[in-house]
């Protein structure tokens, strides 16, 4: 018989999951805290919750993929929560992007009321979720994700169970210093590229062939050109994981130089009112430190 | 009838390049200031000149693939130099990494000499090069380009004319920039991972099907899980081009705060002794960095 999913936080990334899940063959049952999304999912073929209770009752699977620490928190605990509803015995998957350590604290509060917790935090954007090809980084026990391999397969393409619970956060954490390091050092290419009017769109095409080609080169590169930041994923919520990596990287006693470097170029363009700009976004403050946005 | 190309330079990158146009049908011949590598390229059906002088005598393409600016400053401008012996118009192919604003002035000397020059630098590294699959960002007339695409379609597979002679050096520079900065920020993501004891072989399977996928991921990763800093592409010459980029960023008004920070990481790395190194042994300075390197 076909997995009953809960899916609670139907945003960006959350309602196309949600989708194929749903296209997967899966009963899904979604909840939203703004309920046209949960609507959405109803005409895609799922059905929408209410309250996280209803969505959660019976489910074999309950998915949370919401902004922060704080909110899956809240989900997870509150007294409307998944913990106050789920049946027992049941699987939660916490694709949200939140901090290691918070991870590790609600996986082990999820263990004590029954539940199955894997931390599956996501890499791959928009598109990567709407195309089902998502990488999926896993923290928790070998045979809670073996029982579930069918949900992840709906919506990921690299599916790798990286250690126990609170690893996936951390592999997620490394995922964003590199992503923000990466849009960082190609926004710098391009501005020093068109300060010396190189033809940057084949500049582009040819530095994509060679050691610095990058995903962040092929989905951002043009945007850059473009001057086009139309999210995607905003740049307040990349601020929001360069606070948890770099806390993450003071906590172990790691020197990031280049990612507390980044964080900052991040915090900056944030502070500037660019936060819910696509992080490729992080160009204009780059641009604007060498005074080349009035051109 | 085929080209013959004089091949000056047969180092780690020269020599399996000169042997790709061997096997592409030229008449190739090389000149090295270490004779045996001549004498390599000579057993792999090229042949194998004394002089400068003999290796360019009546070749249609003159090809320099050597460490530095003042390196191909001789080899062109000097007594036994390329400009002396050379037969007009000739192709003057500068395959080496220097700067652009030499690069620019060292092809308006041969313009004046009544050659063809065009700046072409590329990447890819030591397995492009073998594999004749290089990236080549070329800077120069469009003619020139179009008369020789048989001698880069031999070495490169991504072979690109971007703008003016010198726009080849520049896109290079921008090249050397984002590859160091990729290698950086790679080396900082696993030192963090280490030090929280996530299986890192499954996170950089990971990483690399995410947005924080890059070439330098492929190339890298492992050789940074395993301590195998074999050359390669050496830290050295990196530091070489580090001081390229950013004395033309300055002198082109351009702040990179991304990349002024992993060129001291570099140069850190070239101080401490580890220049010989592949550059992806930047690693080492991360790791020394956190304290991380007497576990």
């Amino acid at each position: 018989m076909s997995k009953t999913i809960a899916f609670i936080g139907l945003g960006i990334m959350g309602l196309p999951m949600a989708k194929n899940l749903v296209n997967a063959g899966f009963d899904v049952r979604g909840f939203n805290r703004t309920p046209a999304k949960a609507d959405a999912l109803a005409e895609a073929g799922g059905s929408a919750a209410a309250t996280i209770a209803e969505a959660v009752d019976g489910a074999d699977v309950i998915i949370t993929m919401v902004p922060d620490s704080p909110d899956v928190e809240a989900v997870l605990t509150g007294d409307d929560g998944i913990l106050a509803h789920a049946s027992a015995g049941a699987t939660w998957i916490d694709f949200s992007t939140i901090r290691p350590d918070v991870a590790k604290d609600l996986a082990e509060q999820a263990k004590t009321a029954g539940l199955k917790p894997l931390d599956a935090p996501v890499s791959g954007g928009e598109p990567g979720a709407i195309d089902g090809v998502l990488s999926v980084m896993i923290g928790g026990d070998q045979a809670d994700f073996d029982a579930v391999s069918d949900v992840f397969d709906a919506v990921g393409k690299t599916i790798v169970l990286v250690g126990p619970s609170g690893a996936g956060q951390t592999v997620k954490a490394a995922n964003q210093l590199m992503v923000a390091g990466n849009i960082g050092l190609l926004a710098e290419a391009v501005v020093f590229l068109e300060a010396y009017g190189v033809e940057t769109g084949a500049a582009l095409q040819v530095l994509g062939g060679g050691l610095a080609g990058s995903k962040v080169l092929d989905q951002k590169g043009q945007k850059m050109l473009d001057r086009s930041f139309d999210p995607g994923f905003r740049l307040e919520l990349h601020h929001k994981d360069m606070g948890i990596v770099t806390a993450a990287a003071r906590e172990a006693g790691v020197a990031i130089p280049l990612g507390a470097t980044v964080a900052q170029l991040v915090a900056a363009t944030v502070q500037q009112g660019n936060g819910g700009l696509d992080h490729s976004g992080l160009f204009t403050v780059i641009e604007a430190l060498s005074g080349k946005n009035e051109n």
